[in-house]
């Protein structure tokens, strides 16, 4: 199995692009990562999208999105896995690189979210839960983590000021990213005050609705070395992969979130790290109390104390391991195929120092966790500055 | 990069399956896989599957899928290219296994389109087009082809009785395929006779709607002999894959499929093998007139005789390279992300010996080629008997 680096990083301003298609959207992350990484010609395109049949009208992105770069010809791939979508996208070109197979593959995730009216979005991120159990009977996804919600707070004291404080916190973060879709300071006070969407849940501890893309490239240690020009090298050293239940109601255990837990256990394997070795994460935070689940299922904070440690600050810039310093999901945008790729392009920049005045200093050591509907799917990667 | 074997194929009977859900014909086809390959756990789980958004409100099979046959935790990931989405899911395990980053992989394909109106199926299947330079505009599949096969018949004079041999010739085998959705005798005359749905193309030209799913395990080539059993390993020797522009009218030749070619010719370059290398052949005749020019892409025949080849029968079982014994898309049906893995399952039922009436005899070499749309893109595999 060969080494596999990140080369280059695509991001674009997110938020409501009424003025753009999906594939100038797609476009613009894409041609942006390849101005990166150096080249333009790559030997496959991978494009994570969780629903442009039911947000756009569109399938079959891999043939659409290479000929609006002019690279009709190159094999591409889309892949899907609800909000992992974008993990799911560098795993596939990680696994074609490492393979032997491609020696160039342009990861991608788009999501064009907002051309819909509010009602036919609700219904395609429905469809990323288990539709014939759960959503023909009326359950949306604030709904179901809102029941995670509860089991955690019953069993952990985990409390809706807590939960707030990873929204108040992601907000402070967006503030210093160029490319998030809101720039807006929230307090705490702020999202107890906003609308309530499923009790424990209010409006301002959910995620947004999104258009967005990101890209990266790959390319073997070797080949990364040559084209660096002096920036670190950024490696993959681990990526996991796992599945739970999609329906909540199958799942062993409502206030566990067992497809992280094992994707990182993986990941962590892989690369030969545990929890204490990372120095910086993006997590999926689609709803407040699940970036407190996550920093729990990636062994960052022993259970039930996630939520002490938003409150606390260890997840801020400038805490013990800080957490989304992109924003986040909540602050930076969550279109829900690009998002995976998105939290890969925000370490690839952590750890090359370029991340400006949300730097993380000294990180060489990045993980990036992203997740499927309510936990029925999640994909771990961990990179690292190579030596 | 290590060798691939495929060690198990699951097949179910394809129709209208008006009684079970697309989880369960999903499941059925995975458990016959895995029953037929000796295994009863696997390292990644592949799923190719065109809209399930669009046919059954259902994105993030991933998820569902894995817990169906109780392997929640197990990696999943849900790949599509259209109608070649099921090839992709093959593409997408050999990668995973090649890599060495998993050793077996159940890599299977699903669709359920029955259960929507027909309006809908025409709209979900539509979105394979470019939707907003093709589809919105009104046109459908069959008029896609339709302008092809006019290119084609005026170029090469391709006849209408040579496009219904291809269906004559796929029905005459289906009546051997016990899974075909179509048990029924068609003359060329019965074509001609049979409703115009897009001059020149008439209704018995076309494929049909399909509920279906097919599944396959592959191995590392030393785990797969060990667990042969006496029967012959099959390898993939070769796995090729390009895009084209999604719009016809973006296309450099009307008359041509250029992805065909271009993953035919790197398929062929990986396996080290020249078409008349090829003993048998599963190829995507989702119109009669796409078999006609796929089998001159792949190099079976000159540009041209691909029609006057099928009307005097080498493409026949028991002709110079027998094309789609199974029946092909137009009789064994066409459920669009189960069709690349299907012809797959066949291949390998070939080269095994296991084919019953249908039986090329002497097979030792096949090859697949799997087309999404309009031939934006398409997927090509060769299999070997390992010696």
């Amino acid at each position: 199995m060969r080494d596999v680096a990140i080369i280059g990083v695509g991001m674009i301003p997110w938020g409501e692009l009424w003025e753009k298609p999906l594939r100038t959207i797609w476009a613009e992350a894409a041609v942006a990562a390849l101005e990166d990484a150096g080249v333009d010609t790559v030997d496959l395109i991978t494009v994570g999208c969780m629903s442009p049949g039911l947000f756009v009208g569109q399938e079959h992105l891999a043939s659409m999105v290479a000929d609006q770069i002019g690279m009709a010809g190159v094999p591409a791939a889309r892949v899907e896995s609800a909000c992992a979508s974008g993990g799911l996208a560098l795993r596939n070109g990680f696994a074609e690189v490492a393979s032997g197979l491609a020696d160039l593959v342009l990861v991608t995730g788009v999501e064009k979210m907002t051309d819909v009216d509010g009602a036919d979005a609700t219904f395609a991120l429905g469809t990323a839960a288990d539709q014939e159990y759960e959503g023909f009977h009326g359950i949306t996804f604030p709904g179901l983590y809102a029941m995670m919600a509860r089991v955690h707070m019953a069993r952990h004291g985990t409390t809706v000021r807590q939960m707030a404080a990873v929204a108040a916190k992601n907000h402070a973060n967006g503030l210093l990213n160029p490319n998030a879709q809101y720039h807006l300071k929230v307090t705490v006070d702020d999202v107890l005050a906003s609308t309530m969407v499923a009790d424990p849940l209010h409006l301002l501890d959910c995620s947004p609705i999104t258009d967005g893309a990101a890209a990266l490239v790959l390319a073997p240690v070797d080949r990364a070395r040559d084209l660096a020009g002096g920036r670190p090298v950024v490696k993959i050293t681990g990526s996991g992969m796992a599945t739970d239940s999609i329906a909540l109601a199958d799942r062993e255990d409502l206030g566990r979130l067992r497809a992280v837990q094992l994707a990182a256990e993986r990941a962590y394997a892989m690369a030969g790290r545990k929890p204490s070795d990372i120095h910086v994460a993006e997590v999926h935070d689609c709803f407040s109390i699940a970036e407190i689940m996550v920093t729990e299922e990636l062994g960052f904070f022993p259970p039930g104390e996630g939520g002490p440690a938003a409150e606390n600050g260890l997840t801020a810039l400038g805490g013990r391991i800080p957490v989304n310093p992109s924003g986040g999901l909540k602050s930076k945008g969550h279109p829900v195929g690009a998002t995976g790729v998105a939290q890969v392009a925000e370490i690839v920049t952590q750890l090359r120092g370029e991340a400006g005045q949300r730097q993380v200093q000294g990180a060489s050591i990045g993980l990036a966790q992203n997740m499927g509907g309510s936990g029925g799917s999640s994909i771990v990667h961990i990179l690292e500055v190579a030596s």
